[in-house]
């Protein structure tokens, strides 16, 4: 028999990870990989930190050179080389050196597809053309970007888009002492959070000195400005383009590949194409959501990885299982960690799921130790049935942890009642005795067994508005410190001797620091036989966040007096 | 209806647990938690802290006091009051104020036993009472030992037993300036942890300045010094106590309550004692671990929580469930935090249970972010069913979220394989593409899948004592820096062209930096026809922890040159 063939179109993460697969499998293979750009197996998330210096060698991005591959695993990588066609009945590759435009044949018996997705860059943006355009994909582009900056001394830099990589270059930009501007079309950033929580990290953004662009777009760049479709002028030296990255899908179209309702290149189990012998992998395909069951596009490095060794175990007759994805994540903004697992309200509400959510927000380690910070952890699950759906946490420290806990449970398909009780490692160094996803899973029980009501804060201002009747349930001393301004301070620990000043004739909701106290204060009012008692879920912590960036954004009447 | 009448023996995890869930149930209840000491609801597991100076305050480890318990929850929590006798007929307690010595009665409903664990003192130790000897228990221990150290000028302090107490109260006394000696009967300390990753937490002691003693016990206390078992003399102007605790059940045993075979209080699944309307909770308490389905204890503070938790539940007619305990436990200790969860080789063999182990040594970040360390995982699964069953990590930082990933898969009943594709959140900033327990999966499921063999570092010594053919696979400037002594420098990179140096009669061991480079070259070599190949999982980063504490504390050969 002869040795088999295997040709892989792109040398990053799908691809690097299929070659060393399929070498791992068979020594006698021939494995070959063709990649457009000058370097191959570079870590695409670590982009960003070149351009705020933490790595202070773009080069060393590059995780392995063709040579350490030739040299390790007798794989053969070649840069600089664009597939431009394939022929799926001779099973050859005709490939493109993109320096000197040598047209080389290539024979296979598997052809791996890894193309990746291209920032999306619209046309109808007048200027998208301009040199002082840039998008963040390769090591080329962020050696780019960083000569253009040094050279023409750029001090203002306006990124486009704030998902991930929007965010994180503009975290970069500004500790490299730039003057950034974030442009976003939605009403909030990071779409894989919802409102409430992208208002803490907005207020992030602002608070390191971020000129934040909600709702609005940009429609012509200019040497010094950009102007957007407000009308806005924003100055800026630079544009780096992060709205949005498209499947690479042309090669594959060109022979026939079949693409699926996304646009990307639909797979089957075994990450086979509608071609024979030709499989894809990575972020050009289109993968199931394990929650929704619907199709979706996701560009991460793990799912790629997998996703490229699965392929070639099958083509090695390995028994593989492709259970879809939920879509992990976490980001670190300034001193704020933001991570996220499976579905947000949005996705919820979008596939008509019936769904409920609870946030909490206790401390990362046990308050009696130094450096103690709030994590911000919200959990949404299925009604009534009791799934974990998803997660969102925010803090400086724990929050990866906490979503990594929810998105294994997930996994797992675990219930929040498995949540509860959920064994984790305590000491006060590393978390309090009950974990944040514990508490939150104790009160989403609560919600299920409909133990009492809740609001959350998004909706105080509205409560205020409407003249609603507020608890503070906090100590004197901290309601002196700030408060909504309609609040009655009835602290949890005298509410039992001032009963009379509770209505029973409209609603009254109860807030405290973090929750903890109203709920306990709800409890009892409840078990007393007031029915009219709802919890402000997430409580002064929360609101105080959530209600400051929109003080410092809106001519709106600020609701909490210490930031009067 | 008259009120429920609820009384709680022991003020601390469990107890204040059992009393504040109760008035969330009941806003009526008679609540009264009676405390032998004179502080409740204090965090025990911080106390060490206050040694170190990490918590200036120790009374600040009280995170409540009677006054609020009283204001906030209207429960009545009575110190320096101990129960001393029930009448379970009569249905009520005989409380002994410790300060005066009156003797009151109060009826309960339902009684709450969460008496929690003594430290042992053994009375055959001689000097065992003498006033320089002490235990960490409450913030009274920890404010006696800071006093009778100051007052006395105390610059050696012996720490007899090497258990997660000993271990922190030892790093505390380190960073408070004293000379620390640690005494461990068995032949490792941290006996949740098998002897190889032990030998890891030995060398970070030892590198700590701390003086270990091994195998050895304390046979007797003078002034200044201790003996023990092997002889020798120890200086020691005081000594801490930790060699264990053993469960409070003298109350118990008194008014009839059965014990199960660990000694500890027996209770049936919504922890009633075998007295009717007596509930026992916490470290007193018999508990049954998930994994082994046999009766152990279990002194951790969210277990003791839940269970509090749970019992009231109960009281109220709320369905429970109790799966029994994993265990997940975590320490930090100078710069090396050690974490684990289910059951070590250990807990496997004195169970008879068939099962295999890989240990990973990934990396907690991408490698070219600035403060990467590496996380030292072990995952022990059951052969050949492929259940996860425990694990263990080592490391600066993130080995709590590896070992809260795998104690949630535990929980699940995850199998390896599920475990390979666990989609967990990531950055360059948090961790690895794959995470240290993905990589440990994916290794372990090569095992399940007899792909190929491998020996763990601790047979490393053997080996080389009986001449075996150990390959280095690393590049030739890291053999350089440093290798096993009798190893053959071939590189990944050079093998191809070598293979003539490697034998085919007999064995033949391969290691380089992490298992990773040799586990390519044993699969490649594997696929080559070679059936003589056997990783050593581990590899040298693991061997030199492992061997270099040996070194220092043995007068056998050293086995690594950089460490001659």
């Amino acid at each position: 028999m002869n040795n088999k063939k295997i040709v892989i179109v792109g040398g990053v993460g799908g691809g690097a990870s299929a070659a060393a697969r399929a070498r791992r499998l068979d020594e006698m293979a021939e494995i070959t990989m063709f990649e457009k750009g000058p370097g191959i197996s570079f870590s695409n998330c670590s982009l960003p930190y070149y351009l705020g210096g933490l790595i202070p060698d773009a080069d060393s991005i590059i995780l392995k050179t063709p040579e350490q591959f030739q040299k390790q695993y007798n794989i053969k990588a070649i840069v600089n080389s664009e597939v431009v066609d394939v022929d799926p009945l001779e099973k050859n590759v005709r490939v493109k050196n993109t320096v000197t435009g040598e047209i080389t044949k290539t024979d296979y018996d598997e052809l791996i597809l890894s193309p990746g997705a291209k920032p999306i860059m619209p046309q109808s943006i007048k200027g998208i053309d301009k040199k002082n355009v840039f998008s963040v994909r390769n090591v080329v582009d962020i050696k780019n970007i960083q000569k253009y900056l040094t050279d023409n001394k750029v001090k203002s830099v306006a990124v486009i888009g704030g998902g991930f990589i929007g965010l994180e270059v503009c975290e970069n930009l500004v500790q490299s002492g730039k003057k950034v501007s974030l442009i976003e079309a939605n009403s909030h950033v990071l779409g894989t959070i919802d409102d409430d929580f992208a208002q803490i990290v907005q207020k992030n953004l602002y608070d390191n000195g971020v000129d934040l662009h909600l709702e609005d777009s940009l429609i012509e760049i200019f040497d010094d400005h950009i102007r957007l479709r407000s009308g806005i002028e924003v100055k800026a030296n630079a544009v780096i383009m992060a709205i949005g990255v498209s499947p690479e899908t042309e090669l594959a179209e060109k022979i026939g590949c079949k693409l699926g309702v996304t646009g990307a290149i639909a797979v089957n189990q075994q990450y086979e194409t509608s071609v024979p012998n030709v499989y894809a992998v990575g972020d050009a395909i289109e993968v199931t959501n394990r929650l929704t069951r619907k199709k979706t596009k996701l560009s991460l490095a793990f799912p790629a990885q997998m996703e490229a060794r699965d392929a070639i175990d099958h083509i090695y007759k390995r028994p593989i299982e492709n259970h879809g994805v939920i879509g992990s994540q976490v980001i670190h903004l300034f001193d704020l960690n933001v991570a996220s697992t499976g579905l947000n309200e949005n996705d919820c509400q979008k596939n008509g799921f019936d769904y409920r959510f609870v946030t909490v927000i206790p401390q990362n380690r046990v308050g009696i130790m130094p450096d103690t910070s709030p994590i911000y952890l919200k959990l949404i699950f299925s009604y009534p049935s009791g799934e974990i759906l998803g997660a969102q946490a925010l803090g400086k420290s724990g929050v990866d942890k906490q979503i990594d806990i929810v998105a294994t449970m997930i996994t797992m398909h675990g219930h929040i009642s498995e949540l509860t009780h959920l064994e984790l490692c305590y000491s006060p160094w590393f978390s309090t005795a009950k974990n944040a996803v514990n508490v939150a899973a104790l009160v989403a029980e609560n919600i299920l067994n409909g133990e009492y009501e809740q609001i959350p804060v998004t909706k105080v201002r509205q409560l205020i508005e409407k003249g609603a009747f507020i608890i503070d349930a906090r100590e004197p001393d901290e309601y002196a410190n700030g408060h909504i301004v309609t609040s009655k301070n009835i602290p949890l620990s005298q509410f039992r001797q001032r009963l009379a000043e509770i209505p029973t004739d409209q609603k009254v909701y109860i807030h405290c620091q973090s929750s903890q106290r109203s709920y306990n204060m709800v409890r009892a009012l409840n078990n007393l036989g007031y029915t009219n008692i709802i919890n402000i879920s997430g409580s002064y912590l929360e609101l105080c966040e959530y209600e400051y960036f929109k003080d410092q954004t809106t001519d709106r009447q600020a609701i909490v007096t210490n930031y009067l």
